[in-house]
């Protein structure tokens, strides 16, 4: 499939993890003042660095979140509990550091990279904003698709750029993040158009619908798959029907990240719709996702069980925003530095295993 | 009940939490920028350290790490995969840093104290160790109590100075770690004790035990119950017949950590069987108890169950140490720096839901 010159660039560049390294880290790992397996899934997760990151010994010094915010079109359905306006002020909250992300980055120690991908109003400059605006808002899906194919090429590349500069810059961990009102009911719809799950399946309530509200957005993405027909092997289809700008620029961030061979944190259900995006582009692509935690959306589940991917954290979080993500980054840099850092059996005098165990 | 005068002064200053300090953050969380709720665990857990800080914005300027080692007697029975020299060994591996707890304490920003409760063998002084040496290892309690009544007071008393002198130079957050090679085997007795639960349920493979290994190792505990008759009401009881000596110390920095109002990170199944003798002892105590993780050992879950408590991760771990601690103080810190830090609705200028939803 032919996208683009930088997006098919980017997806030739994207190779499967490193089986050398990823067996030296193994071997090490198994030389550690520890009983072999005692560290469980921070031994998985730093073989899987290993491999992602090509070195045995992968070091992360430096991280960022890429936070995208777009509006949808398919509010005017009535799919929120929140109105629009809410996009535009939730970035300047982001601006001024008092949104759930900001206290989570930094606490992590993770610089934050706002992208203004589509929100429906025009945002004052701000020298923390990066005005990459794709469009106001995709159109509304449930009459006709979300954006032009152009546009959603558009919201990949520059994904692919943000995740490229926080990597030149030096950044060994992605974080993705999401902001937009209405932007579960288009998570919702690629969910399901990825993963063959019914609608009813996939759709939650959002920032707190209530029963017949839930109804009736499973009834408007029922609709809109109904008259935009997205191919589910075509990412790029799927994205521009019943996708969101802001998940189309995470998608980009996750596709860049991993032709960069190193590992990006997918957030919640609305990163989690964007990594499907990025998986249909590019199978492989999926080896440098690591799931951060699962939603209390119940597409979330659906949307990982596809790609084969298990959370780190199960904290009933909802927020979005990439605070699940920040929050994983702790155990990521964890399982890094045990790797690294933990004294050999050897380095420290410690007598192994008993041969007859009794 | 009156163990000594240390002991039940502690027990006497352990308070519930304070409600009206949990009804303010409770409030305050409402007002944040989300969707109420969104924050899931996160948003629970900053109320209940409001409440036992009493007060309604908790902070946590400093951590600590109360590691306690311990030998035992019972190893005579061969029911660990390790040999006992490890436990010396492994001290000296925390000594110089190398250890997993060494990496993700210095990770978490926390102080590691390190405390030889009761190591088989003399250890050569250190700057960092503080030898509070109880006894040389348990005594084998397949065929009599681990120690004597007054041991088991001197752990508790000894567990709850050092919790009160970490509290008392600025630590807001304590996390208990184990080491001691046989102290599985001590932990499933007192979880079946504490629980009723079958030795068969609680029992598992420790650092490594194959099949046999197991059976016998389950035979052993059940034997030492059966000689011992602990009485499960008797917190001292059950730690002075199945008890370990740093299992001791630990349940006394439980209790001293609660009497000061602050958190105690329960580690893993080690630190599990020391909760339940703190939670024997005084079942209030529990509520100043955050478990960190699930541990594989599958006794682990049976003591958690028994006192309601619900771990933060689950990770596959069973190194001990105080590593599944050290890892979730990541956690705790974010629930109290949203609970501080993030703007209300109020103060970036959000639109809050609208009234009518549809």
């Amino acid at each position: 499939m032919t996208i683009s010159p930088l997006v098919d660039m980017t997806v030739e560049s994207i190779s499967p993890l490193d089986e050398e390294a990823m067996a030296a880290a193994r071997a090490r790992q198994d030389t550690l003042t520890k009983p072999p397996g005692s560290l469980g899934r921070l031994e998985d997760l730093s073989i899987m660095l290993a491999g992602m990151f090509g070195d045995p010994i992968p070091r992360i010094n430096r991280k960022s979140v890429i936070l995208a915010a777009g509006d949808h079109g398919v509010v005017a359905e009535g799919v929120s509990a929140y109105p629009q306006e809410v996009t535009p002020q939730m970035v300047f909250n982001f601006l001024r550091g008092g949104a759930g992300i900001n206290v989570l980055a930094r606490q992590a120690g993770a610089e934050i990279v706002i992208l203004d991908a589509g929100v429906a109003a025009d945002l004052e400059p701000h020298p923390l904003l990066r005005s990459v605006k794709v469009a106001y808002g995709t159109a509304n899906m449930a009459v006709g698709p979300a954006m032009t194919r152009e546009q959603a090429i558009r919201c990949l590349e520059i994904g692919i750029e943000a995740a490229r500069e926080q990597i030149g810059e030096g950044a060994d961990l992605i974080a993705c993040g999401d902001m937009g009102i209405g932007n579960t009911t288009a998570s919702s719809a690629i969910t399901s158009v990825a993963t063959g799950a019914d609608p009813s399946i996939t759709t939650g309530r959002g920032t707190g619908l209530d029963d017949p509200g839930l109804a009736h957005k499973v009834e408007v993405i029922r609709r809109a798959i109904e008259v935009n027909k997205p191919d589910p092997r075509d990412g790029l289809d799927v994205l521009t029907k019943v996708g969101g700008l802001e998940i189309g620029v995470l998608a980009g961030a996750m596709l860049g990240t991993a032709a960069s061979h190193r590992p990006v944190v997918v957030d919640g259900f609305i990163s989690g719709a964007a990594a499907l995006i990025a998986w249909l582009i590019s199978p492989t692509a999926r080896d440098y996702f690591i799931a951060a935690h699962q939603s209390v959306e119940p597409g979330h589940r659906v949307g990982l069980d596809a790609m084969g991917l298990t959370p780190l954290l199960d904290m009933g979080m909802r927020l979005g925003e990439g605070t699940g993500a920040a929050l994983a980054m702790h155990l990521i840099e964890a399982a890094a530095l045990c790797l690294a850092e933990m004294a050999t059996f050897a380095e420290a005098g410690v007598s192994e295993r008993s041969e007859d165990e009794e």
